[in-house]
């Protein structure tokens, strides 16, 4: 099972290179016939994942109540087969997870959805090194509860210039940044890069596409699904930004 | 608005301690008359992360179609009000949050749920000093990927004598815990120990609740919830486990 692929990309010193790229891709968990849950996961021990998930959400009450789970038509699909006599209460679980959700849309369904909702990034906009290099170092000033706790996330927006549009903590990373987007979609500013502390995921480079900024940058390290999803949005997709170094995995046209 | 709040702790070397813990509260986000999502968040910047998620998720097209943002007889529900003739497709939205949540429980009535349904962890089992400072080290051996990518979650479970039982990467912390917990589960393994590798949030806390395992370990910082939980469950909650050090944040007295 890869549990990584391989991405050409280009490093800061605009030498190309292969970047081994975590791999992330849509599992859907089912239990019987029906679809309980869809998660980005890296491929790998589906069956335990499956089986972990329905007890500790409480789907079922032990691993005793579970009679088999196995891949279903596809690697990306896993069925939870229950003992005979086992019921599942659904009422409680739509209830639940339709009010839990918090990770955004994830997975094959959403991707075909953002290729027929969303057009490419069209933007023509540049960055310089000596601006991009010196975002990391911006976001970590306007980190304060971090400073603290060590325990948040941080996301900001900045123009192409380098001027901090909104800096933003929060415990989850997906609030971080739908709290930037929603500062400057309701300020009107004009946000030319997403600045993240941490790893660029999918759902993150999604939100960049919704809100139109051309240019996601990141402390971490890029998914697999991200860097496809940037690719094919000609969203400008920078990881590892780190002192005067960084590796970009799409949309180079916009690196003055 | 308060991003962090203090715990009385203990630290590696026995010396009591105030530390600074980021807070994690649950935010109802409503649209109109009805809720949309419950998501853990640290306070501060409700109405921009209602925002930046109403949008970012296309439950509206744009920021024009909102009225205004407010918080609804409670600091953690915030109510965003369309406009005159903007309407939300909420079937789509149920298919499709339900769909996507891959966040586990989450929110106050979780946290009731949790007090009906689960019992305080009694496990007496206890961990020596030498054994706890051992862990990090045994799972970033275990982590084969994130050498490679740089890009993933590691979780782990371990006997209270330092016996490592399972470890398993992602690029989604719950999911590194779900498989993790899914495997000991299904094989009948005695865990005393869940080592993640990152931060420790209210989820993951609950997941080794369910679990019945008596010690969760983190590389990094907890949360405000976790905390909580932790301390009313008797779970051992271990934050900031780097080289000899560590910080205990409730159940102490599993410290030989």
């Amino acid at each position: 099972m890869n549990r990584s692929a391989q991405f050409d990309i280009i490093r800061s010193t605009s030498e190309e290179a292969a970047d081994e790229v975590a791999i992330e891709e849509p599992l859907e968990i089912r239990v019987g016939d029906r679809a309980l849950s869809v998660t980005l996961r890296t491929p790998g021990d589906d069956a335990e994942l499956a089986t972990g998930f329905v007890i500790t959400e409480s789907v079922v009450k032990s691993h005793a109540d579970i009679d088999a789970v196995r891949h279903w038509g596809s690697p990306n699909v896993i069925r939870v087969a229950l003992k005979e006599g086992v019921s599942v209460d659904w009422q409680r679980l739509q209830r639940h997870f339709y009010a839990t959700s918090s990770c955004g849309v994830c997975g094959k369904t959403s991707i075909d959805a953002l290729r027929t909702q969303s057009r490419a990034i069209e933007s023509d906009s540049r960055i310089r090194h000596a601006v991009l290099t010196r975002l990391p170092k911006l976001l970590r000033e306007n980190q304060q509860t971090f400073a603290a706790t060590g325990g948040l996330h941080a996301a900001a927006a900045f123009t192409t210039e380098g001027e901090l549009l909104c800096a933003r903590e929060d415990i989850g990373r997906h609030n971080a940044v739908d709290k930037v987007i929603g500062s400057t979609l309701r300020d009107g500013t004009n946000a030319g890069v997403l600045m993240l502390s941490g790893r660029a995921g999918f759902e993150l480079v999604q939100k960049a596409v919704v809100a139109r900024i051309p240019i996601v940058a990141a402390v971490g390290a890029p998914s697999s699904l991200a860097v496809e999803l940037a690719r094919e949005m000609d969203v400008t997709l920078i990881g590892f930004l780190r002192d005067d170094r960084y590796n970009v995995y799409s949309g180079r046209q916009r690196l003055a």
